[in-house]
């Protein structure tokens, strides 16, 4: 077919856009495309807690939408093998029907790495690898032409999706490198004949709205790290992304450039380099090592590849720096450097590990004074660049919380052609669009199902708000003994230190309670409800505290 | 007295400086300085909580060593009015002897009210207001010299402390603001002139030490809030520390000449400006209005200023953001401005208040694409100032990380005369100090008391472990009763959604416990520790969590 005719004339019927995650956020990525009743997915990806979601493990998109329109739901395409991406999947796919799942060749490699690790079975899915410039049919109606972008991770695509209204420019993550690791810039080209052919809609990585300028070339942080590298005399470790498989080729290259051997840490690391290269995208001359083959080597002739660069609890540099470690021990002389940002809700683990290596003498490196890191996402300039050439009618700017879209969308109208008209939309909303129609016309559930240990959705806001009560002021419980004669104990965790005095009044005022309470014979329920009463008013009064307080009656 | 030689010759003993607080942490600041049997006490400041300390109000320093020593303490020292060196006061003092409180004036005033808030009374206290200039004696072997450094408050204090051994300086907090609001810069001759005659020992601010170049001035600060608060429309509502009582009168003097009258919002922003007007610290053509004076005010007549800058829950700013404030709504046409940056650990609620503060439509301003704030806090080039012109023979970065304090160290070797040697020391290091030495010799009780509810050092760390525990994984309490026929009830929190079957079968996991317990005529600890192992067991495999597990046994 022709790339840039859609072979059914536009103006039918109406597509559906459904985000049902990375609106309004930044994770959880998904999408639901729909036309009439067909159905096409893209991603699915996972998001990590914040303060106000303790012990979640990881968050995924409610995806009752497709689970109640299962049967026109014709294919699936994966843009990049990030956690934001395809980390849901393992959650995600076994709820929905096997249909084919388009993804570069990285990109599914991972997939099927963590779809194992899951125990999903390689036979429930379809998994198909497609490459950049190649089409694919999904269904009657899409037709979807995957194009390079540039990102943090290799095989990174963008897409258009053909449909019968109109052309859909998906960017999918990106930042345009001018000179990436593998020599392949984005495909600003096919960008623009489809701009050239009409644009009915443009979807944008809104990350880096608020930066200004550029973001730095991965070219460019290779060659600090070279210098950085080349001035170290002892052993030198390296803590970056594991999924930044371009970065760990550059820190390979280096290390065999200076004479090091390199020396793998930490799982992720291992399954990422191995997953890498088993594919072919990474190369080394000399065989990677683990920390039980370094033997004879002398600490200028070693490089150590470790996790931990967002202060992850038992990760390799989280058990270096609080010398956790079983094996290695730092020490004055060595060279640890952090090719990484803290992502937000890190800073605290990752200052703490930073001044843990201090106190133990070893030379930190890190940014901003160091520049030995590179976002992933384009800033201001490069989204501007995007928007001038694909000059679409609609326009919706997606991959950041509600100050990236805005400020996209702010953006998208100081080019030459600025959209018709901008949508920030939410997780869950329905946009309908067509030639002469973009705006939103109903809701489908969205938001966020916890995986919280072995259970997904079975913790919910109700739960969170009881572990956060508990967290700020322990729990309390207060057992009444009915009969023969009542009789009270009381027992707590996370509120006070034991104190004999204290213990005894609360004792009292729940005895006095439940004994007045019998001599009105009360019913039970009530009795339970004087007893909360009176201990809860008592424990503020004595204490200025307000535990999550527990009232157990037994007769 | 003559300023620069010491009445007492020196070599005679020696002096101990024993940071209290501050040392390998940014907060909580407290010094003690030992000469013979004689104590002065500097500052006395708090801490706020970081995520490992669930439910703690905030922190003060641990004063055993001062009571234990409290006869020898001569006097008191505060260099100023910052929480992070008055805010402890109102817990230390009343456990302290009555001694006199040497501060400048701003300082003072905000002290009284706080030890008024806390009900500690005027006359358990001996407050003597000194300026910039002046010089005080403390015991037989403490002469206190203060003089002006400017900060982000009014009557910041350094001191030269001259002891038998030497002089000591300790800049206190600082920055080298060359166009401070108040047109008062900070004395360097008077650093440069004790430089002349000889330091002893340097101790300088470590906070920004890994910030290249120089720190903002306040005067570029308010160019830029007047050029943006020029450009605003509707209203407009600035949010920053109460406390930055010289940026409020900037913001003051910038609505007053574009023809805006100002509202204050929020407790703390209120008495801040009422205790700064009353000293003569700040100055306004109109009065302040409060939010039920606005009256018939249009909205380009107004400018409010209001407390959340930090994102605090409740603060004003938050509920403004969160559409919950009782008289105000923001608007589409409304200026928000954030002329703060969010403190390390107050991202996350910063983040969200902006989110939906873009969410409701107004236009919003914070750094940095806006340059409407400055640390109060002096970089590289600052630092090295200071040590070029004290010339220390011995130095002690304070007031900072470990990172801050080695990167400090660091720069001051770079100096035509670096210190001859510099210790980065921890709280309750006994730094031994003489014209020949310099070296910790030992160690005093020292870290965190926590103040939560009511209480001052009744919760600790088991307490912390134990809310921690909660938070992630919720608690739950399993009452078996033994008599007449053993019998089990559950009740949690923050575990997970209520579940009968799962609750069933926790119930039958315990009461076979028992009833095989009984069997065996275990005492009722046994059966306790058994019941307690079968459902921890049961419940892990079940559910893959770990809950707070309170075992209850009534006989």
């Amino acid at each position: 077919m022709s790339k840039d005719n859609n072979q059914n004339a536009p103006g039918k019927g109406h597509l559906e856009v459904i985000p049902l995650g990375g609106m309004g956020e930044i994770g959880k990525n998904m999408f639901a495309f729909r036309f009439g009743d067909e159905i096409m997915v893209v991603d699915g990806g996972l998001a990590f807690p914040d303060s106000l979601q303790p012990g979640v493990d990881l968050i995924v998109p409610r995806i009752d939408y497709l689970q109640q329109n299962a049967a026109l739901i014709k294919g699936w395409v994966l843009t990049h093998g990030h956690e934001d991406h395809i980390g849901g999947l393992p959650y995600i796919m076994p709820r929905l029907p096997r249909v084919p799942v388009y993804g570069a060749s990285l990109t599914l490699g991972l997939v099927r790495e963590k779809l194992n690790e899951y125990g999903v079975k390689e036979v429930d899915t379809d998994l198909r690898v497609i490459k950049a410039g190649e089409t694919v049919r999904i269904g009657e109606h899409f037709v979807v032409e995957f194009f390079r972008m540039t990102h943090s991770i290799p095989d990174n695509l963008g897409y258009i999706l053909h449909t019968p209204v109109g052309r859909v420019i998906h960017t999918g993550d990106f930042k345009l490198d001018a000179h990436p690791t593998d020599g392949q810039p984005s495909d600003l080209e096919r960008i623009e004949k489809a701009g050239d052919a009409g644009v009915l809609l443009l979807i944008s990585d809104s990350t880096n709205a608020e930066r200004q300028g550029t973001t730095t070339s991965e070219a460019e942080v290779a060659q600090n790290l070279d210098a950085l590298i080349g001035s170290c005399r002892g052993r030198v470790f390296v803590s970056t992304f594991a999924s930044q498989v371009h970065r760990l080729q550059n820190i390979i290259k280096i290390a065999e450039k200076h004479g090091r051997r390199v020396v793998i840490e930490g799982r992720s690391m291992v399954k990422y380099s191995q997953i890498a290269e088993a594919l072919g995208y990474m190369e080394f001359a000399n065989p990677l090592l683990t920390s039980d083959e370094v033997g004879e080597l002398q600490d200028s002739q070693i490089l150590f590849l470790c996790t931990g660069s967002q202060g992850q609890p038992m990760s390799v540099l989280w058990r270096l720096a609080l010398g956790m470690h079983a094996k290695i021990a730092l020490k004055r002389g060595d060279s640890v450097i952090l090719s990484s940002n803290p992502i937000p809700g890190n800073e605290e683990p990752v200052n703490l590990i930073i001044n843990k290596l201090y106190e133990i003498g070893t030379d930190v490196f890190y940014p901003p004074n160091y520049k030995i890191h590179a976002s992933g996402h384009g800033s201001q300039e490069e989204l501007l660049t995007v928007l001038r050439l694909a000059r679409p009618k609609y326009f919706l700017p997606w991959h950041g919380e509600p100050r990236h879209q805005i400020n996209h969308a702010r953006i998208a109208q100081t080019v030459p052609q600025p959209p018709r008209r901008t949508l920030v939309a939410k997780n869950g909303d329905v946009v309908r669009l067509s030639e002469d129609e973009f705006k939103v016309t109903g809701t489908v559930p969205a938001g966020a199902l916890y995986v919280d240990g072995l259970g997904v959705g079975d913790v919910g806001d109700d739960v969170m708000l009881e572990r956060i009560g508990m967290s700020q002021e322990g729990v309390l419980v207060v057992t009444a003994l009915l009969a023969p004669t009542p009789h009270v104990d009381i027992v707590s965790r996370g509120f006070v230190k034991s104190n004999r005095e204290l213990d005894h009044q609360i004792r009292k005022v729940a005895l006095e309670a439940i004994e007045s309470g019998l001599r009105e014979k009360k019913r039970t329920e009530d009795l339970r409800d004087d007893m909360y009463g009176a201990v809860r008013r008592f424990v503020r009064k004595a204490t200025g505290r307000n535990p999550v307080l527990i009232p157990l009656l037994v007769d």
